[in-house]
């Protein structure tokens, strides 16, 4: 079980991995953040490719460096492309992301959702209650918003990551990310990013991107969501609503430097 | 009927419920304009939700605080999306907003369009082009540009809301609402907002989150009105062009206060 | 073969064209920058509408000023109203452009790319690689990014413009422009514009509103590019990261003006 210490110098590293790298993150996600989705992979030093229908989110598959896959908004095409994507990439041993928005009592993202947690998603993000009812417990939030604590799904977090075998990212004001063997906190953040949608979501795709460059999916996780949130609060600095803190996300995430990270990184 | 002075000090307060009651807002809309409504709602303290598929947007719409239905991109899914809604909507007596953006000649929403103000809309928010055609006449406008004047829409905003039973908001320099007993004007707003895509399709959605916290629907559908053409004001004492204007307008509908409501309101 | 100072020229009163005559836009395009492209039209002060179901996509083809058809996130319905909007627009003689994105190995978009080439846009704007795989080399590019370099697609411009019969544009740090009988090169831009979703995109758009207000689509080509990508020097001046410099460049294509481009236009 590593310490902070160690995640946050793993968080340093992997940053500049990202940016040099510019993996390639096929995203599968809703219409609401697309746009917000590929300007945070674009301001991170990333390349999007938002290949989301069937007969090529297949073979895009193949390809990628990651893969996103997000429920928000699921068309029938989506949910067909998400399985071929998913595929795809279990096949080509590359990184998924599964972000399963609003899960619970929808009808038709619920049992998908299912479907691909038992396809292994490299990563789970969601909120407190996505992960409870995914690990199958709970009956999910209120749209898109929580209505569980972030402690309050440890115990899913751990059930959930039994099953996949991947890491379970819990959003909050408090992250909490484990894979069932390691455990960390995360304090940084601002809570202007969830007035702006896609806050959330767009953290999936930082999450492929990162795991694209490292096979350590758990550091990897870590080190995605502590560039976020740390983004976020420089941000904030330079915010007067959620209109200019969107902007300056965007200019944060593109700006952020190793040393801010060692700076501001508050591990637990 | 109620003076212009009390339906500002009845915008004043129902601002204050809206971003003390949070009302969860169910959006059926257009590709284009889905994130920037979302973005809206979050500002001004609503809680967007985009479920719009079919099999999940009746099963929501029971849930939600408001709907709104807008015919901007309508695709297959979404038009049957929308009619599970409203039905659902109609059911759990959950006041919902139609803007029928674009409809005339166009032979795919323009028969939906009749067949949604055939369910009773609690609000239709369209140009004077719009409103004219979804009251059985006129051919409409120029693409989503009105080809009509605010005021050439008197007669069939008044005929319309005699067939929906609800309230017709005809947008344009100076906004006409009316439910046909009462008539106000608002003589807020910036022609900027003309030149943000969804800016007026954004207004819709806050009309669904005022129409949830109070039951009277003409006063809550001209505070939504009069919040949103105030932060135009106040958004474009800060911009230097659209792009810096859409910025500050989700930062003004964040910070727009009662006090700025009875200070800027123009109702006439 | 007219000098790059003609074509300056050119493009000085074709902007001021495009403001008066606000020239009705149809754009088919993907989910990722839909709302950025209809912002960069309605900031140049053009006028978007994004009607892209069959059924609707071909009947507006006929009134419409422009058609951009883009390949970005091709849904089924979306390949059907490409098809229906563009053979409207042959039969009304109306301007359309072609963007080919990710054009190569992806198995739907390419050979609907070939058969939108066969029928003739009048301008196709891409990368390099997309060029070349268009005109029937190459396998195409890294997602939406070029493999290649823009001279590398030169011998493929000038081949596809026999093809088409239009203008070929090629983008990338300098632009390239053919229609096989004239060349230019526009060495103006800004990388910014490479970290923003939709930055070359919305320029596809932008060539369909030129080319909207006057015949010679070589000329509203190379005007539409100048333009575009003079206002983004103008927006990196006022930006400190992606984020910054997407707002203040639709604030620049707002605010451009024909002494700007006089000033500022580098052509060979």
């Amino acid at each position: 079980m590593r310490t902070p210490k160690d995640l946050i110098s793993f968080t340093c590293s992997a940053l500049d991995e990202v940016r040099s790298q510019s993996p390639l993150v096929q995203c599968i996600t809703n219409s609401v953040v697309v746009n917000f989705t590929a300007n945070v992979l674009l301001a991170l030093g990333a390349a999007p490719a938002m290949v989301d229908i069937p007969g090529e989110a297949g073979p895009f598959g193949r390809v990628a460096s990651g893969l996103l896959v997000n429920l928000g908004t699921p068309t029938a095409e989506q949910r067909d492309a998400m399985l071929e994507a998913v595929v795809a990439a279990n096949d080509a041993a590359t990184p998924w992301v599964l972000d399963p928005v609003a899960i619970g009592f929808l009808p038709v993202r619920t049992p998908l959702a299912f479907a691909l947690r038992d396809l292994r998603p490299s990563v789970v993000r969601g909120n407190a209650s996505e992960i409870i009812a995914l690990a199958g417990g709970g009956s999910g939030g209120r749209g898109v918003d929580s209505a569980d604590q972030v402690d309050a799904a440890l115990e899913a977090a751990s059930a959930l990551a039994g099953k996949t075998g991947g890491v379970i990212a819990v959003s909050g004001p408090v992250d909490l990310l484990t894979d069932g063997r390691e455990l960390v906190r995360i304090a940084n953040g601002h809570p202007l990013l969830t007035r702006v949608t896609g806050g959330g979501c767009a953290l999936g795709a930082v999450m492929a991107a990162f795991a694209a460059v490292d096979g350590d999916s758990f550091a990897t996780t870590v080190a995605a969501a502590t560039v976020y949130t740390i983004a976020a609060e420089i941000a904030a600095e330079n915010a007067t609503g959620p209109g200019s803190f969107a902007v300056a996300f965007l200019d944060a995430l593109a700006g952020v430097t190793a040393d801010d990270v060692a700076r501001l990184a508050v591990l637990r």
